[in-house]
Order: C-alpha cells, then structure tokens, then sequence
C-alpha cells in the first residue's frame, strides 16, 4: 500500500459496525458542534448538564447532582468548583450539617441559562437534522435501551418506533456528560 | 426538596432527549463493558481501534492511521508509543524519507489481536443484546448518519430500517475512539 493511500481506502475491518465504535464518532461530532455553539459562553457538555440539573432542582446536594448525571465525584467537585469561581452557581451549608452543601443557581447563573436556551435549541436542531424527527425518536429510544439497561428476552422489533417519553429517565449510572 | 431525595426524582429536563446527553450515556455503558472485558489484556477502545487498523493495512504511516480513525497527532504518538513499547506494533522507517514511520504489527501484536476476537465478540455480543439484532443496525445506521453527516432534505422515514452495510465508511473526523 503506497505512502498515498487515501483513507477512503482504509480497511477499518469490523470496526464501523461495533456500537462502541460508531456511538464514540456520533458522540464527538455532537459534542464538537456543542462546543462550538456554546464557546461564546464558555460552557462544556458537562457544565451544561450540571447547571441545568441545579436549576431545575435547586438546593440537591453535590452528590445528588453527581448520582443524577453519573459523574464521579472527584470530577464534579472540579466541575462545581469552576462554576462557582466564574459566580454561576453556588454552595450553601445544609444547616445543622457542616461537611453537606446544597447547591443553587446564582442570579448570574439563572441569566446564563436564559441565554442558552435558543443556543441549545440551534444545536439540536442542527442535530435532528441529520436524521429526522423519526429518526432522532428512534435513536433516543434506543439509546435509553443501552444506558438504561433493558430486561434480556426482550428483543426490540425492527419496525418499532417508540418515542422518546417511552424511556425517559435515564438511571444513575456512569455518565459523565 | 430534602437531603434524601432519591436521584429517580430529580427533574433532568430536556437532558435525557438531547442527542448529545443520551449518546455519550450510551457511549460510556458500552465503553465500560468494553473496559471489563479488555481489562485482562490492558487494552482500551483506543489501542483497539490502532491495533485494527494496523493489522488490516499493514505498513499505513502515523498520519494515515489517526485520520482513519480520526485522532489527533499528539494523542496518536502518545498511543503509538504505548504499542510500541509493549512490543505489539513497530514503526518502521519508510525508505528515503527520515521523517515518515510506516506501522506494522509485531508477532505479539498479531497475537494478541488473535486472542481478542472472541473477547470483542462477546463483548459486542452483550450490547446486541440491549437492543436486539434490528435495534442494532437501526442504531448503526443512525449513528452514520450522524458521524458521517448526510444530506440536508433527506429526511429519514421513522419505520425505515437500513442494514449496517448501508453506510459502513465512516469519514475522517474527529473521532477518538
């Protein structure tokens, strides 16, 4: 094979039909459109998912937040730790317990979150673009099915197209978004 | 809301239908079970994917290797290195031009990459399972869809399910795999 060999021609063997293969490629170029869409703003995946979880559920402690989007709690404790200094979010002590915070939204948080609403809404649209509405539903649902785990003896059928609210709420596990 | 509220109850928002939040959920699952697996060889998703390449087109040079699979420069060398001093694969000077290495397999490489079939069968095997041989290839070719891009005005129809031979090339991009 000549020093020219275009990718193209690249023999990728069994690797563009392995799930983890092709899940890792789809994930980095959503991610990079993200992180393209929120650098304005200075906002990763990770801190994104942490604000909103803060926002919608105001005074959760850190490792609620951390359970709830499976993020190790080493790594939130950076994550916190940054969202704080920039005075988007805060810890306040639980009472009656010293070593317990209970985290909140700044003003200056809640009015970021504002803002990137129609960011994040650019995005997915971008997103669902690249497959369809039909498309997007059947590939969240399928994806709950690997995150959430499924009962075995329970095939999914071909045709099946369930939509998204099927399998909403994905279980505490290994994210780190 | 109190101390002991339970992660089941948190609101996640629009996270657990974002494309990106549900993707890299999915990805870290497999990813895990990928890591349990190859544990006993001490081989990542990365080194895999590297290892694939080289054994399927032998002598390829560093940069073809990380666009193929869409890794950056810098954390190629940093692979390559560590292949290489595990003795499974050797850069090999290209005659007649110092600064270009072309890759190949060493015994041990190939060796090992024998013995791993069965190990990334029974792996894949697994996350089949999740979704079924249908939820598979849908799967597949959604993720294709996206990590490959498609065109604008193609919408895809909900109950169309495409075998994985459908779009099997991925592009170079920005994955690391």
């Amino acid at each position: 094979m000549s020093e020219r060999t275009k990718t193209a021609d690249i023999d990728l063997g069994p690797l563009p039909e392995l799930m983890g293969y092709v899940l890792r490629r789809a994930q980095l170029v959503v991610f990079q459109d993200f992180f393209a869409a929120f650098a304005p703003f200075d906002i990763s995946p990770a801190q994104f998912s942490v604000l909103t979880v803060i926002e919608r559920n105001p005074g959760l402690t850190q490792s609620q937040v951390a359970a709830a989007l499976g993020i190790k709690r080493t790594n939130f404790v950076g994550l916190l730790n940054e969202l704080e200094k920039r005075t988007l979010a805060e810890r306040r002590q639980v009472s009656g317990d010293k070593r317990s915070y209970a985290l909140y939204l700044t003003a200056e948080g809640t009015a970021l979150m504002r803002k990137l609403r129609p960011v994040l809404k650019a995005h997915e649209a971008r997103m669902v673009a690249k497959v369809g509405e039909d498309g997007r539903d059947q590939l969240v649902a399928l994806l709950h099915d690997i995150a959430d785990g499924r009962a075995a003896g329970e095939p999914r059928n071909g045709a099946d197209v369930r939509g998204p609210k099927a399998s909403r709420a994905p279980r505490p596990g290994s994210a780190e978004t």
